[in-house]
């Protein structure tokens, strides 16, 4: 086994990753993957970042590639490694953002044995993955790496899934592999263009509803010209994985979460261009009301689809329209006081909209808090919104360390509801290790409490203690102080507007991992 | 939807699970299952035990199981809030343990919109499951429970996942469905009985191998007078699911898990007879090392295939041989001094081994410092082991939670490594709601001790200060008793042998959750 002047498997993928742009691994590494780990000190431009949990790993490389707009590598555990990090994987899908996960497996000829962690890999990737393949030699596995980032890479972004069997890392290989050409974004035709430009002409009451890359600045921007000129409303998807927002923006209404809520905001609306989006439903079935959240008669078009070049084609609709050389309002700075009084989500929304830094990146998974963040956060200083693309919660958390990473001199602030906290609440242990400039906001209103809400509004027969004990997280009371400390994360908690904004004013000078647990009660919505 | 005399899909749900003999239900729920939560209210003779994350749904539902030995059910919330169930349910499969899932879904009706949390939530199940059904109308749903009891029933055990769209669970239904009959365990046919009654006077050695019920009471109780009669060696399985242990039982030699050590205990032998387990394989591979355990020549024979009645296939072997009136020798009770000196798992299974009550559950995840803990307890009062049976970690502290629900008279003890208890941590918040009597043990020595040995056991090249510090977790050192405590879990930290024992004297006289944080260097193997 000693090659000390050839490279094995696991060293030519690790120079292969960094031949392709890569130079992040999320890592949990276990025994079949001691060769990728070893191959850390080899190839020095891949740096390694431990998490104590899987689903730290996938959220924290779906953080990293909406912000660096391109894939980290994550290194996780045979199949069982895999599966603890498929939810923020489900949400990473739901974001297109791009991954490489690396999923190290028993040495081929092991896998006949059928040892006590051995699982049908490929079928816990399935539902996830864009791309996946099994190396079958440590000869391939370079090549099998630059087709993962390939594909990874492809618009509008995916998850590519890479099995390296233990043999196929440990083995004598030949050479890294260059990278692949990125396959571009397709185009929108001219015919689709002309099509939409005389939509925007016909009258009706349009808006142009967008996700995806077209949030981006220069989307932002031709969408902006467009509404000048043609009058169109611009709409943003509920969940669209990143946008940019603030003062000195372009003004986009995003559509809000509930039904009711949704269908007043499309009302009157006679059509809707989608860009890289679909038709807007709502998030869950409600009984005896309508998933649809367009009026009737609404007619649906396609600009671009997600996989398709969503700012190209804004810039050419803005050709198309004459356009091209409006000029585009922007959303004023417009800070909110110093809140007194009660201290609830508005108030720590308030706070946070008047003390953040400008180019925030805000991870936020405030649940039932969101709402007030949003509106207050609307004529801020500019920010970047990260939200919960696919609904599993135990995202923002991982999510906010792969963005510090990304862009290490941005500020990152991770509002959270605490029942969504729990789950992934290994994160703060790599803030502190990795010294992370993240600032964690706890929305301590000790239950689900969107819960609550949702469990009226399905209209649920005959709850009473039993079924509200489940949505309450009072007994016994998590202390996040006491486990962010645990976790070496600096904690304080805050019960008053005064204290909050002490404490929220001293985390945005300082740099480093901060916690701060507000204790409020829930909204009532 | 005002059906008040009428029941609803999920009250002839839960209705269904009691008649079935289902009584505990863990529960991580969000909107979609809001009808069965409330169910609780209705159906009261089925217990809900609420979880912060769902991997301690999965691994209580699964220590639950091994000890009651019948299903809890656990309530997941669509596709990732199964997938973060997955790496307990891969550990519950190895276990051959009865678990029916009920993962709520979107309404049927709301499917074909792909919401965000939409997923191929079957996808997510195949790999685990033994038995996977997508209820199609609320009529059914009780019907589809009950086989899904069945299938979790069935002969070792299964995980039966049942999924349930949202308006299945809401719409009116007709009423519940009673158990179905059990499909009892194949018997094993007296040719092969006879047949291996006549390798067992064959002059060869020759060794048992025990896995499943087998090493529950009355099969260890066959197998010693098989033993006494015959000369036969009675080996058990490396991570046999549930064995019966300590003074008052039959000796049984547990195969040990490195692969030298496994050659060691198995040199020699001409031939072996699997009850319930298959031929012995190291865990991992190796380079340059054979998987295979046995030695070369070595005869493998099936006694009792996992899904036969192991039990009675034993107690018609020992017929067989003429062994059914053997006096079987116990192990005798011989407890450990108190140790003094150095503080670590060596000393830490002295003391428990001494201090611990009769009866007491072992949720066992101690890693490294499991070998010292199996010798240690050789002879210490009766306890009954759980062991981790598929490798991925994170299982021992919600194995400590369905065991302690399951057997609330008995005392539960969890002895933990550091790494993986920090996977599902948020057990111990389950712990305090639930007053379990649960003493857990964190072997704190910072590091996945483990992967440093398996580091150079498979030869990594070149592993430097990057990849060792992919295995340490010192920087920053958790503090199990600050997490411990934010949990509302009782902690305290030992450093010596006296502070551990005066703790540990404490936990078994007391009843209640409590964490001893045991900080110790990592063990040279």
């Amino acid at each position: 086994m000693n090659h000390p002047l050839k490279l094995n498997g696991a060293q030519t993928l690790a120079h292969t990753l960094v031949n392709c742009g890569i130079d992040t691994c999320f890592a949990n590494p276990g025994t079949s993957e001691m060769h990728m780990v070893a191959s850390f000190d080899t190839v020095t431009q891949l740096r390694p970042v431990l998490c104590l949990f899987e689903g730290v790993v996938t959220g924290a490389a779906d953080g990293y590639g909406r912000i660096a707009g391109r894939p980290a590598a994550t290194l996780l555990h045979l199949g069982p490694g895999l599966a603890n990090g498929l939810a923020n994987l489900h949400n990473a899908r739901r974001a297109a953002t791009p991954i490489v996960n690396i999923v190290g497996d028993h040495a081929t000829y092991h896998q006949q044995y059928d040892a006590p962690l051995a699982s049908d890999i490929v079928g816990f990737a399935r539902p996830v993955s864009a791309w996946i393949c099994e190396s079958k030699s440590s000869k391939t596995v370079a090549a099998d790496a630059a087709r993962a980032v390939q594909a990874a890479r492809r618009a509008p972004g995916g998850i590519a899934t890479l099995i390296l069997p233990a043999d196929t890392a440990w083995n004598p290989a030949d050479r890294a592999a260059s990278a692949l050409q990125d396959i571009p974004a397709a185009r929108v035709d001219t015919t689709t263009i002309d099509q939409i430009a005389q939509l925007l002409t016909n009258g009706k009451k349009t808006a142009i509803l967008m996700r995806g890359t077209a949030l981006h600045t220069d989307g932002q921007e031709a969408a902006g010209r467009i509404q000048v000129k043609t009058g169109v409303r611009l709409l943003s998807d509920t969940f669209a994985p990143r946008s940019e927002c603030g003062a000195g923006r372009v003004a986009i209404e995003r559509i809000p979460y509930f039904a009711e809520q949704i269908v007043a905001t499309l009302a009157g609306l006679e059509q809707i261009i989608l860009v890289g989006s679909k038709p807007p439903v709502t998030f869950f079935a409600y009984p005896g009301k309508p998933s649809w959240g367009a009026p009737e008669g609404c007619e649906f078009s396609y600009l671009a689809q997600p996989h398709e070049d969503s700012v190209q084609a804004l810039q050419d609709l803005a050709e198309a329209v004459g356009a091209s050389r409006e000029s585009v309002p922007r959303i004023s700075l417009q800070l909110p006081e110093m809140p007194e009084g009660a201290f609830n989500a508005v108030s720590i929304a308030q706070v946070i909209a008047r003390l953040t830094p400008e180019n925030a990146i805000f991870a936020d998974e405030g649940g039932t808090s969101s709402g007030p963040m949003n509106t207050r956060m609307a004529r801020a200083r500019p920010w970047t919104h990260l939200p919960l693309t696919g609904g599993s919660i135990g995202q923002g958390l991982p999510l906010a360390v792969g963005a510090a990473l990304a862009a290490p001199d941005r500020k990152v602030i991770s509002t959270h509801g605490d029942g969504g906290a729990a789950y992934t609440l290994q994160a703060l242990w790599t803030m502190a290790r990795e010294k992370l400039d993240v600032t964690v906001v706890i929305f301590a209103n000790r239950s689900y409490a969107i819960l609550n809400i949702e469990l009226k509004r399905v209209g649920a027969i005959g709850a009473g203690p039993r079924a509200l004990s489940m949505l309450d997280l009072h007994n016994p009371e998590l202390s996040w102080t006491k486990i962010a400390s645990g976790m070496g994360v600096e904690a304080t908690r805050a019960t008053t507007c005064a204290e909050f904004a002490s404490q929220y004013e001293s985390a945005m000078k300082q740099r480093g991992p901060r916690l701060i647990e507000a204790i409020i009660e829930p909204l009532s919505i």
